[in-house]
């Protein structure tokens, strides 16, 4: 390993307690603590990880969102990244101006990186949120090119494809997996399968972080998850009902390092862009689908 | 089950012998007699059915290439697709003028439904074939609408996709995969979980079809599967060395009819079309990947 791009990942899998938004950004920090201590640089937290996730209404939700990156979840993630020379990937409830969104604040030692907000609304979701409106953007960070996606985005290899092809060397996944139709309960969640197939599919590093425990009704299904570049576990999956912490070490540069795969091909250059333009939709009558 | 669209698919795997075209035509006629007589309507046949996969030299492939559909190999397959009443997908070493691709000839009851050409050509194949020239053309036929795909297309999440946006029910997957660095022998095929994911995030059944054995010091490993709308196996993954036939009955119209998973969400309509422009990679500098 080229150990100039080598870092520690981790991915918090945790329970927030619905609305108990202070509490459950002091639970992160203490397992940011714990993760830092262990060596993580890179720690991605859940989806919606300082509120909770299954509102009953848009009045709740909105009086349990805040500001980003200048409300208090933000702030203190900060203070710890700062402390602790870390990039911290969160979901959060975002408020802006009368709109809201399920987001994703990246944060490093110098402060706030950017923002992702959720393009592709899952269920309930749509009554509260609005759609992502920032596209798909990639972070450039000293550690590396950092993608993010929240859950259902991730039900869309589109997602992963645009930010490989901004050059991320990983994306950050803060996800709520729900459970599937069909899931078999001693195989591994599908949500692992879409994750394990976007990284081989891309050459990235995929790290999703997932949440535990079952809210308003709702259960989630754990399997927080690393991917290599190759495709296979870096880390994980995990448990699929305890709160717990996995770790990868790996180079981030492989990613890129390693995309040419024999003396002819590289998964990303090898794609027939003069045939893909059907692929934005727009020239498919949707009766067909 | 709605029994107006129910069929049986069958993927036959199988070992051809390298170079003995009318032999493996012949093998597989056989096979997809026994097919039938289990009661498979829609059938599938490995990549370079007729031929085998390993060409040494151009002048090798051109010897072994063939007219499509007025060949021998398009020929016998379709005495057999007319005498049982079947739709067959077989992958054939095709000749047009001076250019070879690697194709898969679409044969229903009664004859030639199309062509189509690999638009993604793995390793050597870059040799000897052309890239496909033809795109990723969806056949409408009785027993639903079929797209077709071969080996490495499969890695490129635009293949499913831009079939499904075609409003494919079922994408065909002659191939020949191969060892994947990285695989871990207990588990399997990561060829298998992209077809999984492709089934599940475009919500189309996938039947791939693999060879066996080893040619010319080149291993291949099997494990055909026929995945549900749902992502999961409908039938297999087949074994990894043994020439056997996977079925599945399936009704091909829960591909469309099942497509809206809840209140708020349908996997194809849910494509945020209006950022994936850059998908198309043409805005994107190269140097980034």
């Amino acid at each position: 390993m080229d150990k100039s791009s080598a870092i520690t990942i981790a991915c918090i899998q945790m329970e927030p307690s619905f609305g108990d938004t202070a509490a459950n950004v002091e639970a992160s920090v203490r397992r940011i603590g714990e993760a830092a201590d262990n060596g993580a640089r890179l720690i991605v937290l859940p989806e919606l990880a300082n509120t909770g996730y299954v509102f009953a209404t848009r009045e709740e939700a909105f009086a349990l969102a805040e500001a980003v990156p200048d409300g208090p979840s933000s702030r203190r993630w900060m203070e710890v990244a700062a402390a602790r020379n870390l990039y911290i990937v969160a979901g959060i409830t975002e408020r802006d101006g009368q709109s809201l969104y399920n987001s994703a604040v990246v944060i490093g030692p110098s402060g706030h990186i950017g923002t992702y907000r959720k393009m592709h609304l899952w269920g309930q979701e749509n009554l509260f949120f609005e759609p992502g409106d920032r596209g798909f953007p990639v972070f450039a960070t000293p550690i590396g090119r950092i993608g993010v996606a929240i859950c259902y985005d991730g039900w869309f290899p589109e997602t992963f494809r645009l930010q490989a092809l901004q050059g991320a060397d990983i994306v950050c996944v803060p996800t709520n997996w729900v459970p599937i139709p069909g899931q078999a309960p001693d195989r591994e969640a599908m949500a692992n399968i879409l994750v394990m197939a976007a990284a081989h599919s891309n050459s990235i590093f995929i790290a999703a972080a997932d949440r535990v425990g079952t809210e308003r009704g709702q259960p989630f299904v754990g399997q927080s998850l690393i991917a290599s570049y190759t495709g296979w576990p870096a880390a994980g999956p995990a448990s699929r009902d305890r709160e717990e912490i996995i770790y990868a070490e790996v180079d981030l540069g492989e990613a890129r390092r390693k995309r040419n795969w024999n003396d002819f091909n590289q998964i990303l250059r090898d794609r027939r862009t003069d045939v893909y333009a059907e692929m934005l939709g727009s020239t498919v009558p949707r009766g067909w689908y």
